[in-house]
């Protein structure tokens, strides 16, 4: 019996279908543009992720971490503790292991980031509670 | 004795030097603009990579393999063995671990991608012998 070699592989651009971010993990309209799941043993995987203004996502944690690369508009980052801060495409976020955050649009603007992550026994996320609308714009 | 708080950290767009791509590594004009090193655990690194015309990789393999999403222009990805393919914006290229590969711009088109991968034993790439002009533009 033979075994096959690995192929280097190409998904073309308009091949992968773009959808709706979950309203379990989201606030807000948030479309997820899938790019890409590694070949094992790598464990990364990245999508395109575009927030409609006012939209974001709940408070999480990665169990190894996030990137995020900004693409286009205008966004916001926040820390459990630390005050939110302004994203402009090019600016790139590292979130450390273990971090609680929430990222996503202005309130007024879209926001585009390419979000990158490595999985821990199979998981990339934990989901927490929703960013109420009292932590996303404070009076 | 207290640790740190692990912190969220951004690089700002324009705070991080372009390289030149090193001709030990690549032939022709290569501009390598640095996104992100991943905090440990995670091991993911990644880079926007500009190639002018003509330019390309030398033929390499990724002990963990890479993954490619072009951003501009128009450029080529060759497995050994196997015919170059052409690559547009948008398109997502996953190269398995130990594939031996090469990735540049057209003859007459530059080509930029972010390169994505992680490491294995601190290493990410394995560089081999350059691509001939024979091999990258066949008569």
């Amino acid at each position: 019996m033979t075994h096959p070699l690995p192929t280097l592989s190409i998904a073309r651009a308009g091949t992968q279908d773009s959808l709706p971010g979950p309203t379990g993990w989201f606030t807000g309209q948030v479309r997820i543009d899938p790019l890409f799941t590694a070949a094992p043993p790598a464990t990364g995987s990245g999508a395109l992720v575009t927030f409609e203004p006012g939209a974001r996502t709940d408070w999480h944690v990665h169990p190894l971490g996030q990137v995020l690369i900004v693409t286009a508009g205008c966004g916001r980052v926040q820390q459990w503790g630390a005050p939110a801060q302004t994203l402009h495409p090019g600016d790139v976020v590292s979130i450390p292991a273990g971090v609680k955050h929430w990222h996503g649009a202005a309130p007024a603007t879209a926001m585009s980031h390419i979000a990158l992550q490595e999985q821990r026994a199979g998981q990339v996320v934990e989901w927490l509670e929703k960013v109420s609308d009292a932590q996303y714009a404070p009076a």
